[in-house]
């Protein structure tokens, strides 16, 4: 029993994190929903999704939105993924992330090979119009001080692994470019894991 | 493929939450990563060890060690390991957690089904002669004022699901008896395994 167990757990897929960066209202969450919904349902993954929001609540509760705080947040953030992936969990952070500092940290925590950053492209006009959460009104009224995209800056990623441009493509067309995007990292631990 | 995938998804295993709880000195982390590799080449499983000391590092290191950060600090790692449980990871949190009312709360978030609390049992004299870290003696030097056992509170568990003495067993005894206590949840699991 113990050689099958062994070769039981070296068999199991890797875990990696998609890191989805953009101003509010680009899109994120709503994307990392579906890419959730399609790497559990065609792929059979164990998959979290980490939005920026929600992990807030559970785990960085005592911070603002200062610059330091959201580097903080961003540092948590990275910590729980990279621990997620080491037990085979694809973890979705969907997180502004505004400042290329953060991610930098997170790449080099959760390790190059683990780490996949995703540019979600808006411009600030689609993403003020979308305005889901009501947010960008507020800060327009001065209701809100810390917003990225009006009073705190966004940093754009330099060179993310994938760019998805939701100005123009539905959700449902982004998820099916980022999956797709992924193909070969999806194949390859399915080739991998006869042996 | 879906089909399959989903199914593969349903048939994998349920994680679940040990939580280790005593003084300093009582045996947590020793215990904690004997079971760990037992689980893991014996069982096949995905096992996270989640080190008071370590976490405190990445996800606490804002934290101190007093009442209401020890408080703070236990409730990121029952976060933790509630996201970790729900992917199927087993966790063992190797946590002295001194306050009934922090294991109480990790018990309520990770879920009574999920959660295991072990009570690693050692008389204080047991713990001080071993000082493993030699934070007794800087205790009893008065270097440190926070340590457990001495100056601040263990408040020992009223009804743990297991608990082990060290007192008198060795480590490897130890371990066994935890797996032992744990064969029906291992076994009901891998019952479940081929439907």
């Amino acid at each position: 029993m113990s050689a099958n167990a062994g070769r039981r757990l070296e068999e199991r897929q890797r875990g990696f994190v998609l890191w989805m960066t953009g101003l509010p209202g680009s899109g994120k969450s709503t994307i990392a929903a579906l890419a959730k919904k399609e790497l559990e349902e065609e792929h059979g993954r164990h998959v979290e999704l980490l939005d920026g929001d929600e992990v807030r609540k559970g785990l960085s509760s005592d911070l603002g939105l200062s610059r330091e705080d959201r580097e903080e947040h961003a540092r948590r953030v990275s910590y729980l993924a990279k621990v997620l992936a080491r037990n085979g969990v694809i973890s979705i952070v969907a997180l502004i992330s505004p400042y290329r500092s953060s991610r930098e940290k997170a790449k080099a925590l959760i390790g190059v090979q683990d780490f996949v950053e995703v540019y979600v492209n808006a411009t600030l006009d689609t993403c003020e119009r979308r305005d889901p959460k009501g947010l960008y009104a507020k800060a327009r009224r001065g209701e809100i001080t810390n917003m990225t995209g009006i009073q705190d800056p966004y940093e754009p990623p330099v060179s993310p692994q994938i760019m998805i441009n939701t100005d123009t493509s539905t959700p449902e067309e982004s998820t099916r470019e980022l999956i797709g995007m992924l193909a070969s990292r999806l194949k390859k631990e399915a080739e991998q894991k006869p042996r």
